[in-house]
């Protein structure tokens, strides 16, 4: 079946022009000013941007940590990206130290397929570095497209790799032509100040910022960026929430290292004092890293215009306040880390970002989707509007103001980390490979609709000729 | 009449996909697989990249300096801009203090308007600020559409201005839509070491480099950046030349000031012991600033990668060396400065960069087209493949092994700069508003074809309704 | 006559230690326990620190500024620097651009001879650089024994030098051994911004700061540094007032050039705010550089601390509340620049800076007297307690706590700056050459006692068999 | 009995002047010109400087290293190193994992008390922290006079602590006032590299130095410095050997952390190249860090005179050539760690920092003798000459040319890393607590007068009305 969407302004990372787009067999066959239908369905999408759709590059669907399970699984989850613009999402698959990495991706699989409406791909975690490690990263590569690697710097005892497994991932990711990613908080001196707070009676939410401050993020973020430099390989720090961190990226890429930084919504328009809201509400905001002072704000859209930072994730991870978040009580270790993001990632970029002039309208457009599908190998299938790409794409009206709310949102948890917060622009329709998964604001897919996709290695295409499409 | 290029690979700034593209008076019409001709004439692009247009930011064609002018006419100069895959340049229109600069432009625009073969703009010099020039420049912006304003810091008692005037240039184009270009060389430095050098009898052309170090250079472009942050305005450094430039460029990027950088092919692959050739050649090899240790190189080329740099100029301004370098036997002062690399700017970013992995494919059409267009207000009517478009179009046969030579060059100067180099890849044929000028690498066109351009405002795009194409 | 200053603790630059201390003919002559006094005469110090007399490298005593002169000459200046611990003075010697230098430095010795009560030196500012000034340069050295040489980049139309100008001083101050010193602000972008302030009718104190930012001190320091890096030459930035001057101070130490930075009691302790005070009291804060936003402060002390910064002058040029500074109601650019702190100099870096932790006692020595005698050719006659040095020492006791005031003070202006502001420690006794000029905190010396000082070369002693006092 | 020192140049930290010195009880009774012998022996020290003795941070004498001891023991090391000129060694007492630090001390006290020629401190070498260690940290600091404590970065599996330990110091250290010195670099990624080296066959001394590359120094340095900022406590970087770990320690420094670096002989003079030398001798000059590629000296050189790094040690830890480095014929891992430096480390400082111009006098006495004192609380005791200081001083004939030499060197190994190396200046004579250790260049102590000194906490003097001597 084929679609023409007509008179939309298109939008890549690079150009914003008025034109129709005609799709066929769920790609990009045409793009013209005024393409006739040819019994095509029409879909009109006047006044509207006609977007990539959203990656997100960084969600944690259905994922027990500290005792429960993130609350948005892979429909729920898949369900919020899509009415959010999202129109594929990169899940983290956890190891487990000494079991075969294999029986993990097996469990995502498991917990992905007949659920997800829109498609995904999966990261790995690397805990340790051994011979049996070593012999599944190739056939993960080849067989399951799994082209990407997350070290933890911090969770001592439970994810936390040490120096020797960082390093060697690098390594073997840069022979391998795998993307290592790293949490860089250093977990040892986040282990004793916690600690130390639990020891002192100091148990509130806020505690939870402040024994993790910037500085445990800004350490980790420079010695993972020094490795990568010592190793000739390529880094990806996600979520970045300082400007300590932002200036160990930009130090790093300024020695031509290949260093790549990731922020979340979250970092840019909320801030440390949120965690101090009353009735333990201040849980309802515990990420780690944490929320910072304000004026790590205006580094991070700082970079993000200037290219220090390259993307935006949402490190969706969603628990509820009553039940879950509450488990922290009179502890806030126990507070599960995490919310939920999923849905608003895109919408609080354009609004925040394109609409206050901190970026320009392509840059948004490379930040939610270019730049994430060519560093993880989804380009140029994924995250572009070009002949033969994926028709993955939003139709989104720059004019729409409206409050995010958890009365309103998609997402299965009892609070929003935005609520009532103004925005402009929504996400009208969102077409997932040429059909429809959100019509005039209405889901209209299904769950297992959503592909698994096979990524390609770093630095190179998912197409026969594959041109080296990033700088290395 | 309408055209078809069929079977090539369009790259723009941030896509590569094989399709075919219609073109319909002289612009973009449609994008797609296996577009059907109806009529309109087929060109097989098969095998080529098909490329936006080159735009040239810095020629001086025709070019008084010295007492001599430059070779390379509007005529001459376009042609070889063409050749080389270029289909705009803008041309630097040289005030002189105490007359109106109406004057001069309307001069530029007698020595261009029945020569050019391709578009082409006009950049305005900014010697002085008193109230006349302060009167003119509104209507300049207005009625000339130039909206770009060069002021020189070298040039001692010729060009120089004072930092007065480039401060006050800088206030003056923050409010009306200008950009302040710079050629940041500390000038009174300079005219002291000249003179020291030729007191001591040090008169060969390696002198000329060893009187304006990169020191100068650093030192000027880390002021006028400073003063384009106090001004909350806006800065575009010309032919960046080494790191002292570069470290001071990217320290205010950081500091989330609106300050760009271009460099010119020559810094990339020359260096300074060029300059010391026998026989007098070095002369063929004088520019200011000046070729340096080539260690500079890997850092202009980081700086391209990573984003401190932005564009590349040709800082077009060729002499003969019979007759004209030689002006400055026995004396480098006396050496007009400059060189012939108009038409060969792209295919060395070409060479030297994609094909040695320095930056990708998508980067170097940024570089050489899209990024120019965007800063100098050409966009979206230049600079990019798209809808509605100007069908500027480049064919661009990657495989294509050649050898640079004054012998086939088409500048009409008796050297070439880069004679011998290898370069890998070749403007096939080349089309300005949908017309060809290069066809199958001969010359079709004919002077005065090429049209002026009225520019758009700094940040603002050449149509109707304008996005902010640029993040300030 | 002999002296025995007994029970003291002897504090130089770099010990602190309970000794005697005798006095022969002026000088040092034996350092003990318990010496015997064998006829001298014995002053008990006990509880008191014994200081080397401070030098105050920075003053303007009489000396003309707009249209006013200011108003402590070298008698009431040099009594009251008496009353602060201060043994040395070296002022401004001001020259008029085409006379002879030496007329302006014959002035200077007949505004002084007869006057001052404590030793003073002078050094020599340069507003041009021609072959007259080149001619008279190295008899002013050998002659008068001046060997420090200053430029100023502000004050545009009356003291600014141009870059030339700035450089050749640089690089006659390398082959003769003199010290370049620069007022390092830019004085073209102040006058700009001074014009469009009043014009705007912005006439107020408050704009005197407000026209002359951070910025530009910044700018200007950077501009200084770098220019003394390509001489490779010495320099000294007088009056550091905010972090981005220190920064580019420091930036120019790592790469290991001679570059010093001096900072004043008032930039340690003001701020901006007290150019705000009503009824006109904020022109008694009226100095160039500006107070400046207090986070300045922590700046300027860490760098005293970690050596970015050496030196504490007075920058010395009071005038009168009524009468002088009131000459700019109504038009900020009208207000003398400048004021009375020759007296306070001391103490305030004592009690702000050694009571509350900041620096060490030996770093106190070290920058308000040892460090400044070693820069200015003055060490070790002066600047230290060791054998054979002028007896020029401060008794002073670290436990008195009084308050600074106008009322108490020995400036011949009505105001103080500090008023009113608890300091700890003062001055008992001052020694000059072994004679009083402070005994028991009451001035007992005369006017014309005080001797001219010539001056050794930069990186020379005084002594006859020199060693290099300062690393090159 | 009493001694005079006649006719000398006294030289300090911050002072240079001829004077006598009577020396009473084995300490400075009086400074002065001309004093009178009054019974006491008359040395005469014409032509001679006379500095306070040299300090030597770093030793490991008679220590066990992988299989082996180290050859120097307290008395040939003390020997050696009171020849050389220094009158005071700190000793590295290493702990054991779960065993009491007392009995670690007990053993260094064993080993020491009756060879030590000098006398001599202890650091304590901190594995872990638990709370045995804890506790027993407070006693080690009041009773023994331990106030510096030494984690290792590196040396996995052996010596390496984790982050949490060095933060735990860190914490501790602050509260106790004690300073933590770091061994630097990451043992994890040298661990790593180490083993691939082998793996593949790389086992030649080079491979050392291959192995634990610049980057892995910079890292750690880095690292060590961030955790001290974030715990507000005080760092001392044993043997910086790369610009890597200047730049970091520079870093701290300007954001005012209190961070103090140390080099070392080897790392200013010798280079990597000396581990190709043939016949296995590269393992001569095996040290951890390694010896650097020539550019960093002059990093290392400008760090001293501008203040960014303060002190040099030896790290003193001799092997013979037979037999013991040796060992690593084959397995580079092998070679034991270490060289004879500290009977040259005064010399070679002297004679390449001072006679070549680099830095001045004063300094090269601040950084062999009193910042040393300073810092690890042996002054004013140690470290100066001063009124009531022990009377450790170096006659020092600046005029001597030398060569170094295995012949002629008094170290008990079989080789010297700087065999031939001409050097000007030589200690004629030695004095500890005014007895000679070494006269008219011979040896004419005992072993056993050395004796070990209790030190201050960190901040603090010896004596009883103590100032805070630096500043925090």
């Amino acid at each position: 079946m084929k679609k023409l969407i007509k008179n939309g302004t298109v939008v890549t990372a690079s150009e914003t022009y008025e034109a129709d787009l005609l799709i066929e067999d769920g790609k990009i066959a045409a793009i013209g000013s005024n393409l006739s239908a040819n019994g095509a369905e029409t879909v009109d999408a006047k006044g509207c941007y006609v977007f990539p759709g959203g990656i997100d590059p960084h969600t944690h669907l259905e994922m027990p940590f500290g005792g429960t399970v993130s609350k948005d699984d892979f429909e729920s989850g898949t369900i919020a990206a899509a009415y959010g613009g999202t129109t594929t999402v990169i899940d983290f698959c956890l190891t487990k130290k000494g079991e075969p990495m294999q029986s993990s991706i097996d469990e995502w699989h498991a917990k992905s397929k007949d659920k997800a409406v829109i498609d995904y791909g999966f990261h790995l975690m690397i805990g340790e570095i051994n011979d049996d490690v070593l012999q599944e990263i190739p056939r993960v590569i080849s067989d399951e497209g799994i082209t990407s690697f997350k070290v933890f710097m911090a969770y001592k005892n439970v994810f936390q790799a040490d120096d020797e497994t960082l390093f060697r991932t690098l390594v073997t990711a840069k022979e391998l032509g795998g993307l290592v990613m790293v949490h860089a908080e250093n977990g040892d001196v986040i282990d004793y100040l916690t600690k130390q707070a639990i020891e002192k009676g100091q148990t509130d939410p806020i505690y939870h910022a402040l024994t993790r401050p910037p500085e445990v993020e800004g350490e980790a973020t420079g010695r993972a960026a020094q490795l990568t430099g010592l190793a000739d390989s390529q880094l990806y720090v996600v979520h970045v929430s300082c400007s300590d961190a932002v200036e160990k990226i930009a130090e790093a890429r300024r020695k031509g290292f290949d260093v790549w930084g990731e922020t979340c919504p979250q970092y840019l328009v909320l801030d440390q004092t949120a965690l101090e809201k009353p009735n333990f509400e201040g849980a309802k905001y515990v990420w780690s890293p944490p929320l910072r002072e304000k004026h790590h704000q205006d580094v991070l859209w700082n970079a993000l215009k200037n290219g220090d930072l390259q993307t935006l994730g949402s490190d969706q991870c969603s628990f509820d306040f009553k039940g879950q978040k509450e488990l922290g009580r009179g502890d806030f270790t126990k507070i599960p880390n995490g919310g939920p993001i999923i849905e608003d990632r895109v919408s609080i970029l354009y609004s925040e970002g394109v609409t206050k002039g901190r970026i320009s309208l392509n840059q948004f457009v490379d930040i939610t989707s270019t730049r994430i599908a060519k560093l993880f190998g989804l380009y140029p299938q994924k995250g572009t509007i070009a002949i033969g790409a994926d028709a993955d794409l939003v139709l989104f009206d720059p004019t729409v103001e409206r409050t995010i709310s958890a009365d309103t949102h998609h997402m299965a948890v009892d609070y929003n980390a935005f609520e009532g917060m103004k925005v402009t622009g929504e996400a009208v329709s969102v077409l997932s490979r040429g059909e429809f998964v959100i019509r005039d604001k209405q889901f209209v897919g299904s769950p297992g609709t959503g592909k698994y996709v096979k990524r390609a290695k770093y630095g190179q295409t998912l197409t026969a000729n594959a041109d080296e499409v990033i700088s290395k």
